[in-house]
């Protein structure tokens, strides 16, 4: 087993390039929270404009999950139907997740990423969550891989 | 918040046949491992042919987070690039991962459904992970959700 730090590059503005954009077309991920002491990986729906956020049901099993430990993860970059997925650019953010519930401004931001969701926005069990990133890691393909800051990805 | 088995139907043939397809096309998944006692999620490919596994660098951080926790889980069913993700099936798995190594069986049947992985695939720093399914959650859309077993799965 090598160590990790000989397979990651130093971070560098083509990789800060490539993370932003995934983060700007990100529309989903795969959620990773603790659920009763183990991972448990999800769908959620994303909106990475200024700062990461989500729109939840609290009857789902991540967001209880969430309450009980805000730690998770967040995969995204999504490979498309062909080729080697594991040659797509990826994005792997770890993060604090801050349960905001219902807000005017994240609402209309929601809706204008995801106009979809306005037949469920407003029903009692669906509020915001607000991801803090400390910290993720880009895999650009074989062979591309690097750790990068909050400050790098612009959130 | 309510009870999460008020939003869980009863597992029935339909959703066994949802799982199943999901499991039978998937070629990736978004795993979910405990890396420093925090979820980490990354992609992987994957083979569910029989049993669940798949190719893993021993050099990528989710290799060394599998050996000191096997306990995992992947996410599978792809949304497309249309529509609502929320409204696509997908399957969270529950998982513990064994790391098998190389294995000549296990070589023939992943070169067969990813044929692209020969140009890595005798790299020394790969080898096999099986995943023995402890359970799954189903989520086929708004309102329809079921827990399902390795049985239902045919895993």
């Amino acid at each position: 087993m090598t160590d990790k730090k000989s397979v990651l590059r130093p971070v560098d503005d083509e990789a800060r390039g490539i993370a932003r954009d995934l983060l700007a077309k990100a529309r989903f991920g795969a959620l990773g929270v603790m659920l009763d002491g183990a991972p448990f990986v999800t769908r959620i729906a994303v909106n990475a404009e200024g700062s990461l956020i989500s729109l939840v049901s609290t009857l789902s099993q991540h967001t209880a999950a969430l309450k009980a430990d805000p730690r998770c993860s967040l995969l995204i970059g999504e490979p498309g139907p062909k080729g080697d997925a594991l040659t797509h650019a990826r994005l792997t953010l770890q993060a604090d997740a801050e349960l905001v519930g219902r807000d005017d401004a994240l609402r209309g931001r929601w809706l204008k990423a995801h106009p979809k969701a306005k037949l469920y926005i407003d029903f009692g069990d669906f509020g915001f969550v607000r991801f803090q990133v400390r910290g993720a890691f880009l895999n650009g393909g074989f062979g591309y891989a690097c750790a990068l800051s909050a400050e790098d990805l612009g959130l």
